[in-house]
């Protein structure tokens, strides 16, 4: 990432990220942060070898009993609704009040929230609860903005266009920053637009990459980096590690979802602060919304 | 998959197959299906990902508060009683009766369906929920067929052989297709038997082949395809790239079952249609039993 | 393993092991045991994988209407109280008292055992259950030994050889074998105790290599071996395979986490008893403590 990206010609009354992702990588590696993580079933393998494979330490436990307890000795909570039931939730709101309580930062992943009224209602009392960032596609991010839009479920039915002016307004609503995934992602924080432009379609063919996305940002979280480097470090992160995973010699094939999800781990695992830095492709721009 | 396999000679009576696999396997790609699941916790992570390699969308979700409004919005249904409990059980029967109602086809993974009182109880009461497919081992077929036989579990202790008469016998029962995994498959509406040769033992040694074979099925299902075809499309679709997956070139040591899981995502993803009719071996013959 | 390590020269009071790790292996393989499992959520897939490439038969149930019977059906019993929760704890402990009286060993895995007060009362709970093999990290095997000490959760803070002593009384106390993993693995009856040098880093870097560990205890005690014997084929076993799936020829980059994790499965499936004795470095010494 380039000097000039930091601090954008032509948009001189943006301020610049604090941290690059390559240095916001090596701080969290540097704190190995331990990420308590409510999350949903499908993703709960690869998203623990994916923060194991970045550098942070994971923990999945989920009981009434311990999970607030837990989330104050954790450097940061992740809540993921994928495959939510009424006792996970209840579980979800007093583990992040716990964080809350002992400043520790939480992201929210809205899983498929415009799906059912279920999930609608969870979402609306979820952000009531000052989640550091939330991350979605931008059908998730809408219905999170529009409190419930009808959606098809986990896919991105709209565009992340469509919903950027949206995440704006959510962000300065919640007071958090809104992440879209999308072919470019997007994050802001409601004054300052930060335009992703790395990864690979194959990221969309297999499970939880998303889901593996927000982790990770809660890992950034952990290790005290602000809301919006965070995020931006985490998106560029497991993107960056999309291409190097999807990246094959002259002449072979392209690698399927199977070898590719293997690829993306190694990466996670090999990717220097510096190739980071020097592969993100960032833009920051003012919020509009 | 040649013509003659489609309409075998010296079986006049029998009707061929309306599709062949890779017919089946392209309408399905075509459609992309989102697919809902209710299955078990151990396979939910490579059921997703076949999902998508093959070309449909996964959704999980199981709460009783939003499952059944999910089967109506979802293509199709896949029940996968593995790790069940009271609480999914309940889910699993208003789910399945949503999705009738809206019309939607729902599938049924009879895990182990003959270990326990409560699995069979539990069989006993979803057979009565109208599956378009019943897909197990000879063991679980014949525990569904019999309302229960005791087995050992998640194995095959039954051989195809002794199963294969009481599928058909269950198939006309319930007016669906019924589904043996085995050395040689079984796919029978109680009138045709089709019996395929293709897989490779080594689908034996990963988790939730059989489960992501169900999980296929449903996604065949949800692209409109008749229960027969789907049935056939999905479980050459698995058997091929099991064959695929474990070919290996000339003098190379047979690939480990690590490997082999991950070309078998490959494979789902980069087979054509036309190589899927190519290596398919199929016949199909009277029902009896 | 060389014979003298069998029987150690120097200690001549210590009996050897009557079964090497090797001569364990082909005797596991050869029942075949069916495996029942009551484990975390983030471990289902790889477990039942590994336990399917070793040679076993997985099975993962845990409804309180059905794991009590079905713990006397199958051969041994894995308990892993990873993403506990309270109904999943009452179901743990009916199984295991099933299981006791069906005369089917059972192994306790305590993940982060002592990190809540929840998790502490659990594992007192279960402890008093006779298990015949408790493994965990130093940590975890030190808050068991201490009815309680916080820990930071899933990682091993405390060093391997502050526990063995509490290891070796902790072994007398239950009755049990007491496995401690780190970088030298500790097995111990309490009169006996055997130092394991295999295994490598990269094993902490994927998840559920402990909880796999444990899994395979569960096979080898399935198949009849007597405890210090599973314990130290099974450890041996995961910790050879985990150099296996290390090895790179010469020149060639070290294999990050996600593949390491793929070949550590294939290792399991291809290791002959033969290379296993052949690599395994084996001291026993007495117990202190």
């Amino acid at each position: 990432m380039s000097g000039d990206i930091l601090s954008p010609s032509g948009e001189p009354t943006v301020a610049p990220l604090s941290l690059s992702p390559g240095e916001a990588l090596a701080r969290m590696r540097a704190a190995a942060p331990l990420v308590h993580n409510i999350t949903n079933y499908v993703v709960m393998t690869p998203t623990a070898n994916a923060l194991l494979a970045a550098g942070a330490a994971p923990a999945m436990l989920h009981a009434p009993e311990e999970a607030p307890e837990f989330a104050a000795i954790a450097s940061a909570l992740v809540v993921n609704i994928g495959t939510l039931s009424a006792p996970w939730l209840a579980a979800m709101i007093s583990s992040v009040r716990a964080a809350v309580a002992a400043g520790r930062p939480w992201v929210l992943d809205p899983v498929a929230g415009g799906a059912t009224a279920f999930r609608r209602e969870a979402v609306s009392a979820l952000l009531a609860e000052r989640p550091a960032v939330v991350r979605g596609n931008a059908s998730e991010i809408l219905a999170a903005a529009a409190g419930g839009v009808a959606g098809r479920g986990v896919d991105a039915a709209h565009g992340v266009a469509d919903a950027a002016g949206h995440a704006d307004a959510l962000a300065r609503r919640l007071g958090a920053v809104v992440v879209i995934s999308g072919p470019v992602d997007i994050v802001t924080d409601g004054t300052r637009r930060v335009e992703l432009s790395n990864g690979v379609e194959m990221l969309t063919r297999v499970t939880g990459t998303g889901c593996t996305a927000t982790a990770l940002i809660g890992a950034f979280l952990g290790a005290g980096i602000a809301p919006l480097e965070a995020a931006v470090g985490a998106m560029t992160l497991i993107a960056v590690a999309g291409e190097i995973a999807a990246d094959v010699g002259p002449g072979e094939p392209p690698r399927g979802p199977g070898s590719f999800a293997v690829h993306l781990h190694d990466a996670l695992w090999s990717i220097t602060p510096e190739v980071l830095d020097a592969r993100a492709r960032i833009a920051v721009v003012s919020a509009t919304g």
